[in-house]
């Protein structure tokens, strides 16, 4: 037995007992005479204690040529301390040590072992084991696991059934780009890593397994961009015989259930909005309600003056900062190169002082007067004190850079706060979207989402118009989940493949043997899916999801602790059938 | 709403209630004026009702026209039965129909939706959706839910810790062949899908997540065999500062904990057994011990008389069979037959009837009299009425051969009760075993497998005779888990690495990230992994995983619902660096 008790439990009340620990060294106080070591495991730190008058002298100099992460086991007797520290839980008490066994040792690691390290991050990657160490990151894999749990346990609890569904399926040229694995044993033949298990959750509807979750990871061969992963994980959910407000109410019900058990926080039925007015109130299908700045849409107050800007654009669009009055021209000259970054692509901002005394000062005060200002301050609820800021261009990019503005002042003005959460359902999304490359159209969520009731005329018209039973669960201006009523009949599910360019004879290839289970009476069904590692970030009060993943991949997807992506022997390649045709 | 019950829960106590139920048509019988059908969802079958009298004249007639498999919603209220059904939950009640909507229609399906169904493997692997509707599979799937719900919440309760570890990881050598996935983002790189999360979870345990568990899937690229998956479930699991003796408590917890949860069977401390003596006495590393039939070693008593085919053998070796002494000579010879087939391999067998009497009679008295079969019984526990029989040859193929025997009886005599468990602790497993192919010596375990104290020194001699800190646990006669206390000091695992061939350099680059890892203080570690098809299986006393697993793989490792592997775009290997290098 390695040890009787962890490093995180002694408490006062187990003076005198004879004790046995094992752990890592954190760090060794050595006066001469007398020695601290901090023993560290998973559960915290206990102070071991040993001195001349008590230590047996070899014990006493091993203590002291003990390096910083060195495993060791000692056997001794708690006693409390001289100096109690209450910052920690077992701040009251020490071990006096009797017997000392050093079970490894540890050359100096690469960064230090703290909450606040000196590694940067391709350190911390790199030596990802160490990094786990440290409490940040090993509290973050431990959250991880009891949300995990308690979703596990809520929809066990409500019926529903996890079912693994295969990771070696098909490649289909819908959606991201796969992952594919040669087979050996079908030459020429390969396998793709699902990008999720749609087809199947849907396949175990039909065969009546009504109520579906299984927390699985999923796979996309993506460009990478910044807290992106090749590999992520998926809540993924799905019911039969339900209508869309049954979906909502379960899965309002789960996430309400896990701020609750997770967080201590109880939240009220969660609101919701449209999509058209989610994109209209904050330029953003995930807008962030955790504060207002609103955007008001100014066309009307703002076009028709001599300001040629504004006149030509298809949107003229604001905010008001709230005390935004306070900051300098040169703060407001900052904010405007900032919307002028590549990154957010404005040509230029128009702003206006909203001033305490009820005057208005813009920077367009040649075209507007007072009474337009003012209009300005009502239509965006500027109150005095506020700045208003106004954008102008076409629709879609106006709204993306004021939406991008609005979350940049409110992190400065510290309105995101992480301990607070509002959920939102986004509804009613496009069915579908126009890809200029491709110069088709895509679905928006993907081809099996059913359209709205008796929208399915408009496909064959006005196929951009029609709205699907879509939504997305946003949290604190993340998209934590979304979902769809299904297609469920085979002829609405022909007509949608047709709409997105799949010829017959590919829909058969591709979808097939979902058409084909679409023959044998398939039920109503939806679903739901929740990215897990976003969430759990979120619920951590984190931004990014990398210390929530145990050995997450860098932005070219390597895993830089054990080198992979490698290359393989011809040998193998050959057994597959396969020959390199490098590029370079 | 869909439904305002299922179709499993309407008792008498319903009777008058106005229900909503919806599910599939399992079958109509059309009397004319009155009409039933069954009707099926997940929880169960409710008969409903309709006749000429109480139902309108429309809804009548398009309830005769309904179809098996049909999906459909009714609304009506619940009444007792003219004639009860005391079989099914529902049986009490029918439900008298006064609205129904045809959700959805289906065509034939290919073969019947009913617990002993006419289709055949094939047909129900190909529209598995259908088989899934069926009770056996629907059941074993809500089976392997509830197992594998369990083991969660029992690890978690122990402070478990379920960390997700990536899919995509890094090609070994070492083992079974590996799956790989060329890395689009990497020219001319790949990554391996996981065999096993074998070095991350030791990688946590350096990293101080002293207790780790995970479901996961593990993949491997073998000739199929039957029964074997390429993709299949382990529960994986590790524990550091730990001794075996610790984890064989964990564990064993665990499956008792499983036994009584899921079967309600207590079972008392598992015993535990040699390697050794497993093959001693079973000829297996896997004895069932729900029953005896132990082998006995007839050396010293069947050799050294002129009986030429014992003496020339290394090991003469027999089982008493229960009562086979009632089995007639076209029996016996018939037995002679199985043994002889290919799959065992036997030259032949030798037996002894044990008579009422106490007289023997074995089909080799000519060399043997009444005093050296009487040892014969003694030696292998035959009783009068028993027959005994033996195997001679190569110690090692022999065993072999007679385990294939024992089981075979035993199954034909009724002693592999499904609903008996009996579990065993298989210890002190050889460390390496010799493999003629390739002329070297290969991990029995795996390489990161700790010799057994003291025995370190042998690995240089006698490798071959070096035990290992490995145990298996074995249920029925089923390896359900196995595993070790893992080497965790860079020297033994460097000393290891080069007994398995590895130069120092193949070493680095395939273990490199582990071994650097045993640099900074790595604890005493070790662990276990389960087979959770199999374990499943076993539990649901069923001995084929297949119905356990929603979408099976066939032998030639394909998805033949989806027809996947197939081949892809010439795009996409191009995108990959690829071409297809053909051998036909």
């Amino acid at each position: 037995m390695y040890r009787s008790h962890t490093c995180g439990e002694l408490k006062a009340t187990h003076t005198n007992t004879e004790v046995t620990l094992s752990g890592w060294v954190q760090g060794v106080r050595d006066k001469g005479f007398m020695v601290y070591v901090d023993l560290r495991d998973r559960y915290g730190i206990t102070q071991l204690y040993f001195d001349e008058e008590q230590t047996a002298a070899a014990i006493l100099e091993r203590a002291q040529k003990l390096g910083r992460e060195f495993v060791i086991q000692v056997k001794g007797k708690v006693q409390e301390r001289a100096s109690k520290n209450p910052n920690i839980p077992t701040g009251e008490v020490e071990v006096l040590v009797t017997e000392l066994t050093v079970l490894n040792s540890s050359i100096v690691p690469p960064f230090t072992i703290e909450d606040k390290t000196d590694g940067g991050d391709d350190l911390r990657m790199k030596y990802r084991y160490l990094d786990i160490r440290r409490n940040p990151v090993k509290e973050s894999l431990i959250f991880r696991h009891k949300v995990a749990q308690a979703v596990r346990n809520y929809l066990s609890n409500q019926d529903f059934i996890e079912v693994e569904t295969p990771y070696l399926i098909k490649s289909t040229p819908e959606g991201a780009r796969d992952f594919v694995v040669p087979s050996r044993m079908n030459e020429g033949q390969f396998y793709a890593l699902p990008q999720s298990p749609q087809t199947f959750k849907q396949l175990l509807m039909v065969g009546g397994m009504d109520k579906y979750f299984q927390i699985v990871k999923c796979f996309r061969d993506e460009d990478l961009r910044a807290d992106r992963q090749p590999e992520f994980t998926q809540i993924d959910c799905e019911m039969a015989f339900v209508e869309q407000e049954d979906i909502l109410n379960t899965f309002e019900g789960l996430t309400r259930h896990l701020l609750k058990e997770i967080n201590g926080v109880e939240v009220d039925k969660f609101p919701r909005m449209l999509y058209d007015d989610a994109m209209r109130l904050y330029g953003n299908d995930k807008p962030d309600i955790r504060f207002g700045m609103e955007f008001g849409e100014l066309n009307a107050v703002a076009q028709h003056k001599d300001f040629n800007v504004f006149n030509s654009a298809e949107l003229v669009v604001g905010i008001a900062v709230p005390g935004g009055n306070a900051y300098t021209r040169k703060e407001i000259d900052k904010l405007i190169d900032w919307v002028k970054r590549p990154q957010v692509g404005a040509l230029g901002m128009v702003y206006c002082r909203c001033n305490d005394d009820g005057t208005f000062k813009s920077s367009v005060d040649k075209f507007y007067d007072q009474n337009d200002l003012e209009k300005w301050a009502e239509v965006t609820g500027a109150k005095a004190g506020d700045l208003i800021c106004v954008l102008s261009g076409e629709t879609n990019k106006v709204r993306a850079q004021l939406s991008a503005l609005r979350m940049e002042l409110a992190e400065r003005l510290g309105l995101r706060k992480p301990d607070e959460f509002a959920p939102l359902w986004v509804m009613d999304f496009p069915l579908l979207e126009w890809d200029e490359d491709t110069e088709r159209y895509h679905a928006m969520h993907h081809p099996f989402t059913s359209p709205k009731p008796g929208q399915l005329e408009l496909l064959d018209t006005k196929p951009g118009e029609v709205k699907a039973n879509a939504y997305d669960l946003v949290l604190n201006g993340n998209e934590i989940g979304g979902g769809s009523i299904r297609i469920h009949d085979k002829s609405t599910q022909a007509i949608m493949l047709k709409l997105l360019g799949f010829s017959e004879e590919e829909a058969r290839a591709q979808f097939g043997f979902l058409m084909n289970a679409f023959e044998y009476g398939a039920p109503p069904h939806g679903g739901i899916a929740f990215g897990l590692d976003r969430l759990v970030a979120i619920l951590g009060g984190q931004e990014t999801i990398r210390d929530f993943i145990a050995f997450p991949k860098n932005n070219s997807g390597r895993d830089v602790m054990i080198d992979a992506p490698a290359p393989i022997d011809d040998e193998q390649l050959t057994e597959l059938s396969l020959k390199l045709n490098l590029k370079s």
